[in-house]
């Protein structure tokens, strides 16, 4: 009788699954497959490489096919690099905005476990000491709210946050630092000043898909860059874009910390990427916005601390570490800066101060080290949880990189895994996460995912997580 | 003896003081001149000249030279247009940056007269009820300061602004309106939405200056069409100017009310201009900031009301009619809503959410309609004394316009006062306006200034505008 290979494969398979072939066991050679199943071997091949893609059986240079060995997820620290592979087969037509379109819509309904968020939850932010604050602010200065701001930011957060960057590391005077709506505005006006509509701005890959569109929204072509997770942004890719494509302006990097790997880039790669700045003469724009979360107790220094030529522009926000309502960010634009001022002014005015006031006193009480400290504490924790937990519920083949920073894990799951489809499901038990996929313009993602585990741990988190890994399986 | 021009002029200037001859006399002909004096008739021609320019003299058609009437103040009502007259001597290279790095260098000291500034004294907000409603919100809702605000906009708010939009004229769905910080962030992406870089803009003339700063930014051009102080923009012109300029792609105006010169368009020519836009398809930017401020008791429909294809884009906001301090906007983009909720959400992600929960509660409670018709007996009342004042201290030939909206008037000083150079004066005696030349890339409002008077009235203010009018007469 003569087998299709999937008819082959699925023999095997089950050959496997009942002990038949052990975890590493080596199987028949191809001509054996060929004479036992009355096939041919192309048929076998075929049936082999289908096993492959399925993480089923490996092959070993110059030795055979084996039984795969998915006793455990890789567990991988961060050392390796992503690699691209897009086995899912999307249509290279399908733009960005169609699958943000699709995040969007399904998870716009209220989930119980909305995983696919950038924060906190409220929970994890002083958000009664923040309240106290305001509440005591509108008692005192009611009339304030009828002043309409001014200028490039309230002089006494301005001092604060230059009093935070000092002890980073950055040095700034007052009139080198603006305050704008969230560093997302920090983020467009530096773009808006540094490149023109055609030019082209380098991006790390994977990248948060907000940058993507920015860019597209600005007439901007980004050219992605892989980054590596144990480093952030690979400088040996770097470097051979820039010397292979010509009128590259400028380029976007969060050193600390990468959305969506949580990489943290060495002091030793942060000069190394000035240099070639200068060689190249670029201009870089330093997203920090996720510097201070980290379950380390201790954050990396900024870029812009070894910048003598003012070529840095550095973009923070209190939206991630202290409050996610308030929308405050800021930005030191270098040389850049007045140009900066004067496109943030003409395109939002000023940004309002209640919120800076606030902000200002609660920093100036010193609450912020205390708050971060609390923070990394609970975020340390729950890495350690989540990614026990992970690595007994996810598929085998599945790779997490446990996180340098930021408020998530990043997990490849085995490369025919379509992550989209997977959140389609996930959704309708409640669950979401952020595919892959909406992190280029490419497909390389698409069976990547990141997962947010910074909220309080809980039973109900740790079944969602446990879930979520038992759908994936059923994608296997 | 050989007269020049100049010392004849003096001399006759000296002999209308002396009372030699009366306001309104006829002056001698240009040959009973040339005899009296021993000068050519060109250089009594000369000399006439000059003494018009300078508001001595006035000439009328066909029956000479006359004694210029400068008994009062031209107290207008808004009927005349405001012509072009540009005799200050203003550098043509010297851009609008460079008359408002001076601006903002002269005010950004504390004044005790900050009559320049384009909102009304804290005094006159409903401070109190707005840190009322905060101050429980922050009571009931702590927690809301951790929440990562998404979405258009707080849905209560859109859906009291949709009310209030209703009942003005204009019918909304919420889907149709997003929320923005102030109403700069809407005309700036709505200004990216119909327009690319390169292209021309239709802007009133004069105009608020920080929307030609925002279309510089943006690297489009300005169309300057004159307004009427009567019915705002005028469609003369604009149909003149559309006619001979090709690739014209949206025009933004005021319809109510106009900043600086406080006109308001009538209904008929409402929609006469969007038929205009129809016939040339380009896009209606209405900014409508200032429409509830006036001090009539009734509001104008807004353009917008008329628009049945889409084609208006509107922009509202509280900063001038609820609470400067909060920055909130809101825009209706018609066929270009989804590209501008697009470019927006890529600029500065969402609008924070706490000033939207109060604002909307302070909305629903009904209280915007006493606080405004408070707001706008206030201002009536101030305008008619200002008009008084201004009557009496300002240099004869002056031309106050008497303002159907806003929270200034509109003053034209004779044609060879430098506005800049006043403000200069103005500023070491503690008190500011805003001068002409910034409301125009041209210098022909170099003459003319806007005087803030949105404030409780007091001997100091009364005794600020009649010093400025002395100080005008010293310019004269």
């Amino acid at each position: 009788m003569q087998y299709s290979y999937r008819q082959l494969a699925e023999r095997i398979s089950a050959e496997i699954e009942r002990g038949h072939y052990r975890p590493g066991a080596r199987l028949p050679s191809l001509r054996s497959v060929s004479e036992q199943h009355s096939v041919s071997i192309s048929t076998a091949l075929r049936c082999y490489r289908y096993l492959e893609t399925r993480g089923v059986v490996e092959a070993r240079a110059k030795s055979g096919m084996y039984v795969a060995d998915r006793g455990r997820v890789d567990l991988r620290l961060p050392v390796t690099a992503v690699v691209a592979r897009a086995p899912v087969a999307y249509d290279k037509l399908v733009s960005l905005q169609h699958r943000l379109t699709e995040l969007y819509s399904l998870t716009e309904q209220d989930l119980p476990l909305a995983l696919h968020l950038a924060s906190a939850a409220p929970d994890w932010y002083p958000c009664a000491a923040l309240a106290e604050i305001a509440r005591r602010q509108l008692q005192r200065h009611p009339t304030r709210l009828g002043q309409y701001p001014t200028g490039t930011g309230w002089p006494a957060l301005k001092q604060v946050l230059l009093k935070h960057l000092g002890d980073c590391g950055v040095d700034l005077q007052p009139a080198e630092l603006l305050i704008t709506n969230g560093s997302t505005e920090a983020l467009s006006v530096a773009l808006r000043a540094v490149a023109q509509a055609g030019e082209t701005v380098i991006v790390e890959s994977p990248v948060y898909f907000g940058l993507l569109q920015m860019l597209e929204n600005l007439g901007l072509r980004a050219l992605e860059i892989p980054c590596t997770v144990a480093g952030g942004l690979s400088l040996e890719a770097l470097e051979y874009a820039l010397e292979h494509h010509e009128g590259v302006r400028a380029m976007v990097v969060m050193p600390a910390f990468q959305n969506p790997l949580g990489s943290a880039m060495s002091d030793k790669n942060k000069k190394r990427l000035l240099r070639l700045a200068e060689q190249y003469d670029i201009s870089v724009i330093e997203d920090d916005v996720f510097g201070d979360i980290t379950p380390h107790q201790e954050r990396p220094t900024p870029l812009k601390a070894w910048d003598r030529q003012g070529r840095v522009i550095y973009c923070g926000s209190c939206s991630k570490s202290v409050a996610p309502a308030y929308r405050l960010g800021w930005v030191a634009g270098g040389r850049h800066h007045s140009r900066i001022v004067s496109l943030k002014l003409s395109h939002s005015l000023v940004t309002p101060w209640f919120e800076q006031v606030v902000l200002a006193e609660f920093l100036q009480s010193g609450a912020l080290y205390s708050h971060l400290r609390k923070l990394r504490e609970r975020l340390a924790a729950n890495i350690a949880r989540a990614v026990t937990v992970v690595a007994h519920s996810f598929p085998r083949g599945s790779t997490l990189v446990s996180t340098a920073g930021g408020w998530w894990l990043w997990l490849e799951l085995p490369p025919t895994i379509d992550c989209l489809a997977l959140l389609r499901r996930a959704v309708a038990e409640g669950i979401a996460f952020t595919p892959g996929i909406v992190f280029s313009h490419t497909s390389k993602y698409a069976h990547c995912l990141r997962l947010n585990i910074a909220r309080p741990w809980s039973a109900e988190l740790e079944r969602g997580i446990v879930r979520l890994g038992e759908l994936a399986q059923q994608f296997v």
